[in-house]
């Protein structure tokens, strides 16, 4: 599988360099590549206790993403999933502790328990205070006495980077990062392996089926189970959780694994919110990636219980945007529909005029139905003149109940009418068309004036113009003309649709799928039926 | 493919309620589902412009992610790709818009513009006041009447936002958002299509290959390229928008467009960052996920031209876990590694009795050698006597050079040297050992305590207790024994080692990995070493 990277050999150093050219300075990395690869906060002046993490990499934005004020300090990069050295360690405890020493924050695997237990020792012997916890909250084997350490760990670098920005002590620090970590508890699950640069993808997960209890290095899960459903999934980690999970409040992380999209991110976060397994969280962090496994579409969940202190310390701001800070879970707040939903509906009025000129529109395209279905099956799917005039039949029975005296409401009525009867584009361009014109007719334009509104309200929104192959090449010279009359409107309709035949390419509208060989020849129908409109007024009225 | 959702139908009005269960009470819905999907902030109080988004779902965190103070005051929601009715964006609308007017940012797509364009001219005729601006970002197809809208619609959002939320009136935003729209260009490149719940995936694009110029549909992209590594496909990207990019300074939008890795992104940060190309891009936003497309393998770059004004909007804070924030591109900043990563080298100092005693050690382990090779070929790779040896020999030759007068320098030392020459996680833990033993002779510890210290630590660091099958069964019985005499230590050490041939299961260290039936009736040969040291001592001494 095709990845964006360069090479197997400087992605991490790659990776690790674009992190620092966009994070606007607030990071600096130790000279040490490729073998050294340390990334420190720039602000830091060793008053305060360091915090320093890591391990291997491909499991951004863990750990390089949480360096910054109120996290880490420093993050020590391995190469993908392998420890850093003994030597990067050291680096990055030599280049960030000042007198109030430093607190080592270590995944449960055994190279990085080594190394960075190595490297703790020796900076000791250069009399600095260096303390360190293990992480190991993955619960997938219970009875597992060496457990990894997985999302859990954001924990710790929460907890403990809240308190060593107030100024806790190492000692304090380091015995609540120690009770965390014996409180927290976590377990993955996942559809798929990850894709680990350089070697193939390992084929381990049948389709239908998800692995629950994995790890962060695309070990096996656990147990292979059937996939059912988010809803599923979520209950069968819960349940896995639940002997972990007493009297609440207790915080969760939902973590993102790698590749599971927000979409689903949300929908595992909305069964994680709503079951009555985790009745007792009632906070969360996340739905985000914060402990990932390259590419792996899974998720995991860690819990821990709080209190008001611990409470205080996740919710301790932090300006990284890999934190997605902490929430109260909550229900669904729901808000009423706003009134007018439906349209106004207009007061009836009579003017046998407007009414005349409507019923001869209405006519006019019930009488042009065939041709304009004939015209449109060279173009189209042949239904212009049907949808035309099943409208037209529509508006002519709803005569009686428009306003037909206030032009101002019964274009906006016409419009309403015609969306609801037509349906598809048409129905909402002619709709738009209306209730524009309707508008403008509102704020005292005429009626010559209020139809060009019209015109320049749907050019807007459905994108077409003059030459576009549309009905706006009839309709727009005929409101252009209509001020010397309806003849000279008609005869400029005629001529716009005209043109159309000529032209070989739509750029607007359902036309623009067409080859130009299915369209040169024939005039746009929607600009005919336009045509055919004007001319027809003008010989009746 | 298995995706964590429980239904097509249930899939966007489920992930908008996981939204809103985990968003602290920040965001409510109306009560419309599942037609009318609209997400919108509960802080809202109508005297500002309203900044209403939305469109077809896929695009996650677009653009419900993006609702609260500083950006869009409400979503409208679609199903996946698909434009939200009419009524639900009118719904959204008179929801909350107030006297100051409402400003709706739509996506050029025809269903987008024709139904936010039909709610906005509904919404006039209630009297409200309705701007809209369409994005076309998108540069694809550079002849394109009608470009689509996609990750630059960000800049709207955050633009727009920022300006509502100072106060300043419709005509104001609305013109902003209309600059910026006319300013920026985007382009996206992917390796793979996305998938469409409920659909099968297209297979569409060959191994090796990667299209250029794609949108956010699944859409096909304008040409399919070879794909090299990251640099040349953020260079081709680059090439494309170069005629749009003039004299800066430049942001640019990194965005990710689903299942692209945090590593993945990072590198092509870098390439970003370093190319000559983007030499006027001086800021950037991400890499993030901002506009995706369900689970697509790629990514795009939107293109903005600055000035201090608009950086002001860009840099306005919001407080959404979505938006990373703005940032200026730079160098990586690089800091010197620090000193003392090479070992302190102590000052040789001479003390027959010591010097006696190691030299008694070292030989006792190179005598051992056959045996041990013979005992771990039953349960390991055969190469104990091997490490052992090879370490003790190298030890012999160093005594010179060791601080035999000083105990706390001298137990750092052996640990140094034994981590240099042992190599693997043995040596490791016989530093720390070694190394934390010294510790504690520096802090006044008699040296039988000492050692115990260092006993401890490495249990720690390791993991392993006694019971757990490894040379701590040994060495635990004979330290706890040492104020009684060698004889009595070397007693304790041979009945733990002794012990170990009776323990099935090795619960720390590479015998963990070894079948129980291996193990059993062999002592361990990291015990024996031990014990066999002790003996020997006892004899010798």
């Amino acid at each position: 599988m095709n990845q964006f990277i360069n090479a197997k050999e400087t992605l991490v150093t790659d990776a690790i360099d674009g992190l620092l050219e966009t994070c606007g300075g607030a990071l600096t990395r130790l000279d040490g590549y490729p073998h050294i690869k340390v990334v420190c906060r720039t602000d830091w002046d060793k008053s305060k206790v360091a915090l320093i993490s890591g391990g291997g990499s491909g499991h951004e934005p863990a750990h390089a993403g949480f360096v910054g004020a109120g996290m880490l300090t420093a993050a020590v990069c391995g190469e993908i999933f392998a420890s850093p050295s003994v030597d990067a360690v050291l680096a990055g405890i030599l280049a960030v502790t000042g007198p109030s020493g430093c607190l080592l924050i270590v995944k449960n695997y055994t190279g990085d328990r080594l190394n960075f237990g190595l490297a703790a020792e020796r900076a000791r012997a250069f009399g600095l205070k260096v303390a360190m916890v293990v992480v190991d909250d993955d619960i997938a084997l219970p009875d597992l006495p060496q457990p990894r350490g997985v999302a859990g760990t954001l924990f710790v670098h929460k907890i403990a980077g809240a308190l060593a920005e107030a100024d806790a002590d190492l000692a304090t620090i380091t015995e609540a990062a120690q009770s965390a970590i014996s409180n927290m508890a976590s377990i993955g699950k996942s559809l798929d392996t990850c894709t680990v640069p350089g070697s193939a993808k390992e084929d381990r997960i049948a389709p239908g089926m998800a692995e629950l209890g994995l790890g962060i290095h695309g070990e096996a899960g656990v147990q292979q189970v059937a996939f059912k459903d988010a809803q599923n999934a979520m209950d069968l980690v819960l349940e896995k959780l639940a002997p972990r999970i007493g009297t609440g409040p207790y915080v969760a992380i939902l973590n993102n694994l790698g590749s599971t999209t927000p979409l689903e991110m949300s929908v595992l976060a909305h069964e994680l919110a709503t079951s009555e397994r985790a009745g007792n969280i009632t906070h969360i962090i996340g739905p985000a990636p914060l402990m990932t496994s390259l590419d792996m579409h899974g998720f995991s969940v860690s819990v821990l219980p709080v209190d008001a202190v611990i409470m205080s310390h996740l919710h301790a701001p932090v300006d990284l945007p890999t934190w997605p800070g902490v929430k109260d879970i909550g229900p669904v707040l729901v808000s009423p529909l706003p009134d007018g939903l439906s349209p106004i509906q207009p007061i009836p009025s009579s003017n046998t005029k407007t009414r005349n000129v409507l019923e001869q529109c209405c006519d006019l395209l019930m009488a042009a139905e065939a041709d304009l279905n004939e015209l449109d099956a060279k173009s189209g799917d042949g239904d212009t003149g049907n949808t035309l005039a099943t409208a037209a039949r529509a508006l002519k029975g709803a005569l009686d109940r428009l306003p037909l005296a206030d032009p101002t409401q019964l274009f906006r009525a016409v419009g309403n009418e015609l969306s609801q009867t037509m349906g598809g584009s048409s129905g909402v361009i002619l709709a738009i068309f209306f209730g524009a014109t309707g508008d403008a007719c509102a704020s005292g334009k005429p009626i010559h004036k209020a139809l060009l509104a019209g015109l320049e309200r749907i050019s807007q929104v459905g994108g077409a113009q003059i030459g576009d192959r549309t009905m706006i090449d009839a309709l727009g010279p005929a409101l252009s003309a209509l001020p010397q009359g309806l003849d000279a409107a008609a005869s400029a309709a005629r001529d716009g649709a005209q043109k159309t035949a000529a032209m070989g390419r739509a750029n607007a509208g359902r036309a623009s799928y067409v080859p130009e060989e299915n369209l040169i020849g024939h005039v746009d129908p929607g600009a005919e039926a336009v045509a055919r409109l004007f001319e027809g007024l003008a010989k009746a009225l």
